[in-house]
Formats: structure tokens, C-alpha cells, sequence
């Protein structure tokens, strides 16, 4: 089933169960207020939300409203647990090749994970408001899950079974900030400002053959000032699979509900190319980093500047007959003009 | 005013005001269910909390019920922010004295804060469960305080008017997995679980002349199997003040309402000794890796462990009357046994 949350409603806005084609949602107030609400009681509400998919799909709904993409907020407007992988090495080997440095041999075998601020997610079409483009606006394109409640110790056979919910995020990155802050030691923080996610979160059901290994298997294309940029198949190369990084995520703490684990920037191998362009014939990048680094690594220096005010960026993902799954994240960098009331 | 959150109600628990004196409380399900609620409408809210407080003070609050520590959650079960900063720099100091590294000049002027998970926090009196006493398992004692929104950029001055609530915190610590964790580079994560949260949280004016310049100018008292273990003041050797913190967390962002915002273990020099014990005469620790960091640069090597299963910690703030502000963290160190249900 396919969820979303409209903005309406307040500041965890209104969910809305979206029929399969994004054409129709319907409002569930009987059900859960909110998708938090839903999480937190998932195996009784659940079934009550697949039966209304259910009708929205075969036309029987009784409430269907047009589904807009432009309403949403993030599914979860706000979470209590946002953490973030980096499951696709390679990312990681271009960024020690760009230096000259070797990847650690635990690095595929010990996930890399940080933990990001859950308070004030970006919505879907929502500006990536900063106040400086000296920051060095980078996306991050990844693949995300939602948990179930996890126990602490949980192995990763039985953490693909918490995976409640699967969506698209874009990992805000302000590269610029990020040498001085990993220099103090104490991880990401002012460099990892709040995340965007699309705005349709789907059951891993929902993905059929795609979802295989707690992997999704499918391309996710990005698009810069609407030009292709990325297109590498988020099921390949991810040294660790959902199930891991929730394992990892709950070596030594429990996982409540609701919380949201990403996938790293998804990136592509392309044999031992460590990722090439897509005019060049490769499938691309999920980020303008792994481009510059591989600038840095032919020419010396990056060419491709970081995001400028004005610039867009579109994260989607299509099914095997081209249909969109999770609707796009569709924004442009902005200049931050204070808080929305 | 006093306001603290009981278990009983669900994941978010029940919201009540408490007595100054933390002998009487009363829910208030017409004006807020959840702290949550309450800092989410705080402008509007809070004089009828207010109002509820000072009935409960002069004894006129028509449904007013005893105030149990035990059956508190912590004031927020879940957050969607919880940042902690590094503000004593002398814990800093320490530890690079014991590895004879030098403190760099930055770290004076630019805040050290990590990323906290809020989904699951530890009630005040709820143990703090591991499945390995391997793990090194060390208390931090700590204050910290909850925010209003705020605004990106925000400066420090504007900051110290976001501050709602002050409270008190056992940043648990996982010793054993940091130095592996931060060779990784990407910050604490499986080393820092779930934090405890004092049983009250206050709003600053209820501090009186104790809460000056954005500092809690009292001192945080830590017992370790009901042995005196820290007294030092919270007010002294706080490089940072929580505006300075609030400010540094919102440079790149914004905060939305509930964030929290800890100090970092509470740490005085006292003089050049960097700290010492109460037994020698001073005012001792907030957590037991100064003492090691102390017990190593003294002996060549830490003689006091980390602690054990069945190992308690309490930790309290005294008013100028002797009187418990927030009430106290007093839990014990036990064995994970899975999900409470």
C-alpha cells in the first residue's frame, strides 16, 4: 500500500492512504490522524489502511480526493529516529581514491552510520533553504526504510521483518562545513542540515520483484536543473542491505517505531570506473561530491560546482512499466527567509 | 513551572504539572495530553499550565494526586531533536591530558555536539539495560534544556529566549565502542543509546538567580551506589552557555519545538588539578571516564571499571533550600531482556 502525509492539519499534517497510480487519496481520521499514529499501532491499523487502498485502487472509495504531490509533507514530517547508512562502498572508495587513501577493511564488514536530526524535515517540493551557498549544497540521493518497533540485539534476518514502510530521500549535504566538522570528531552535525523524503512512502510488498534481500532493486534517477545526472540501480553494489544497517542500528539500543534508516548515496561500481557520467555512458550520480571527485581524479580539481540558489534537483524512481512509485522529490536551493508560521 | 510526564497514556505518557515541592501533581487533557502538545502550542498553552501550577502551590487545585518519581517517563518519551553539546571543556582537557595531546584553540570558540537518537529514552527510574557489560558502560550527568522554534542563523541573545524547560540527564555512554566508533569518523552511534531525562522538567524562571546568563548555576549531585561521587557546579567552566549551544545547533537549520539541547558531562577544574575525587577534598565527577582519564595520567593506567550489571547512579539538583528541583535519575544498570511490551 502507498501512503503520504498533506501538509494540512498541522505540524504532523494529515495522512492520506494514495491509491497505486498516485491519482487518488483518501483521508483516514477513523483510522490514524497521522502516519506516526499509524506506526505506533501498525499491526492492528494496518489492515484497516490496505482495505481502504484496496477500494481507492478498484475505484470504490466513497472519500477519494485528487492526490497532489505539491500538498505533501514528508511522510513523516517530523521523526524520532533519523539514521543514515553509507551502504554503498563505493561512495566511499571514490572519496579515498580522490585522496589517495585506502578504504579500511572493516568498512565492508562494519557499517558506516550517522545520526541525523529528525525535528524539521524538508517537504517534498519544499526549497532546500540555506543561508549561504558557501556552505556547498550537495544532494544526497538514497533509498530509505521506515522500522517497526526493533529490540535491541536484533540479527538482520529478523530486522527485514520491522521494515514497515520504503521511500526516497534526499540527504541535504553542506559540503563546505563538512572537513572542519569531521576534523572535531564528533561526526556530521551542522553539515547534515534537515532531509527531504518523497512524497509516498509504500509497503515493501507494494515494490514486488524489486524488493528482494531487503534491497530495492530499481534505478533511481536524479535530475540537476532538470538534465540527467543519476541513474544507478539502487539494488546494486549496496554492500549492506536494509536489514543490516537496522541490525547495526540496533546493536546496542532499542528502535521505536517510526524510526527512519537510509541508505547511504546510492552508487554504482560501473566495473572499476568507481561510477562514470551519464553522457559519457554511465549511469551517473546520486551526488555532485562523487562528480567532483572523480574530476579531482582525472583533471586534477573539481569543474562541476556545488548547488547555486535557483538550481533543482528531482529524486524519483520507476516502476518496471514506468509508472512513478514514490512520486518525486522535486526542489530548488533557496535563500532561508526565516520560519514558516 | 513544573511540568512532568507519567507513563501511563502511551508512548508519549500523560502530561502533568507538578507541585514546586514535587509532592502533588494533576493532568491537564483539557489544556495538553503530551509535553509534546504543550511545547508544540507554547505560546498559548503555557499561562494555562501556568494557572493549573499556582493552584497546585496553594493547595486550591480541585483534582490534584500524588507525585511519584517512579511512575514518571522522562519528560519527553521520545523527541524528535536531541542534540548534546560539549560545553565543559575541561572533560575535554582531560581526556587529551591523559593521551598528552594537545586541546585545539577551536574547540574554545566553536561547540563540540553530537546527534542523539530520541526515539526511545530511558525513564528516569528505568534501568539502564545493556547486553554487555563489556560495552563499558559510563553515566554522564548533565543538564539540559528544551527549545521553543527556532529560526536558522538564530544568534545567541535570540536563542536564550527559545529555552522552555530545563531538566536534567544521564547521557549513557558506551566507553568500550567510542574509540572504535570515532576512528570510523562519522561520529558516536552504537556508543551513545539511550539517554534518562530528570522525572520534572522546569521552566528557567522557576530556577530563580540560579539560572543567569543561559547557565544552571548549582550543583549537579551524582551518587554511584549511593556513594558520593560528583558534586561540581553546573554554572562553573561552561565554556558554552546553552544560548551558545542552541545558536551553534541552529546554524544550518532550524529547531523545531521539543528539541533538546544537553551541555556534555558537567566537568570543573578546579584550579589546574583538571578535577579531583571528594574524597581528596574536591568536587569530584559526572562520569567515571574522568576519574579513569584522572586515575591514568596519576597511575599510568584507569583503577576504577566502568560500571556493572546491579550498579546505580542517581543524579539530583539541590535547590538553595535543599530542596529537589527536578527530581531525581536514580536507576540501576541491568541485563537487556527485550521489548517492554
Amino acid at each position: 500500500m502507498k501512503l503520504a502525509t498533506l501538509k494540512i492539519g498541522g505540524r504532523d499534517g494529515t495522512l492520506v492512504v494514495v491509491s497505486r497510480d498516485l491519482v487518488t487519496c483518501q483521508a483516514v481520521p477513523a483510522v490514524a490522524r497521522t502516519l506516526q499514529q499509524a506506526l505506533d499501532d501498525w499491526d492492528a491499523l494496518a489492515p484497516r489502511l490496505q482495505a481502504v487502498y484496496d477500494k481507492l485502487n478498484d475505484g470504490s472509495a466513497g472519500k477519494a480526493e485528487s492526490f497532489l504531490e505539491m500538498e505533501c509533507h514528508s511522510p513523516l514530517p517530523r521523526a524520532y529516529q533519523w539514521a543514515d547508512g553509507s551502504a554503498y562502498i563505493n561512495h566511499v572508495e571514490l572519496v579515498r581514491k580522490a585522496r589517495n587513501a585506502e578504504v579500511p577493511a572493516s568498512f565492508y564488514t562494519d557499517p558506516l552510520m550517522y545520526q541525523g536530526g529528525g525535528d524539521c524535515f524538508i517537504g517534498p517540493c519544499d526549497p532546500i533553504a540555506v543561508l549561504s551557498e558557501d556552505w556547498g549544497v550537495d544532494l544526497e540521493a538514497e533509498v530509505a526504510v521506515v522500522t517497526g518497533d526493533v529490540p535491541m540485539g536484533i540479527g538482520a534476518e529478523a530486522a527485514a521483518r520491522a521494515i514497515r514502510l520504503v521511500m526516497l530521500v534526499n540527504d541535504v549535504s553542506l559540503r563546505n562545513l563538512i572537513p572542519g566538522e569531521l576534523a572535531k570528531g564528533f561526526g556530521f552535525y551542522q553539515s547534515k542540515p534537515a532531509s527531504a523524503f518523497s512524497p509516498v512512502a509504500v509497503t515493501p510488498d507494494e515494490l514486488g520483484a524489486a524488493w528482494k534481500d531487503s534491497k530495492l532493486h530499481l534505478p533511481l534517477l536524479v535530475t540537476i536543473n532538470d538534465e540527467a545526472f543519476g541513474k544507478p540501480n539502487a539494488g546494486e553494489d549496496m554492500t549492506f542491505s536494509f536489514a543490516q544497517l537496522i541490525a547495526h542500528a540496533a546493536r546496542t539500543r532499542e528502535l521505536g517505531a517510526g524510526s527512519i534508516i537510509g541508505s547511504g548515496t546510492v552508487s554504482n561500481k560501473q566495473g572499476n570506473l568507481h561510477g562514470s557520467s551519464i553522457a559519457n555512458g554511465g549511469v551517473g550520480y546520486c551526488c555532485l561530491a562523487e562528480l567532483r571527485m572523480y574530476e579531482t581524479i582525472e583533471h586534477g580539481a573539481p569543474r562541476t560546482p556545488f548547488l547555486r540558489f535557483g538550481d533543482s534537483v528531482r529524486i524519483e524512481m520507476l516502476d518496471a512499466q514506468g509508472a512513478s512509485i514514490f512520486g518525486a522529490i522535486d526542489h530548488e536551493v533557496a535563500h532561508y527567509h526565516g520560519r514558516k508560521a
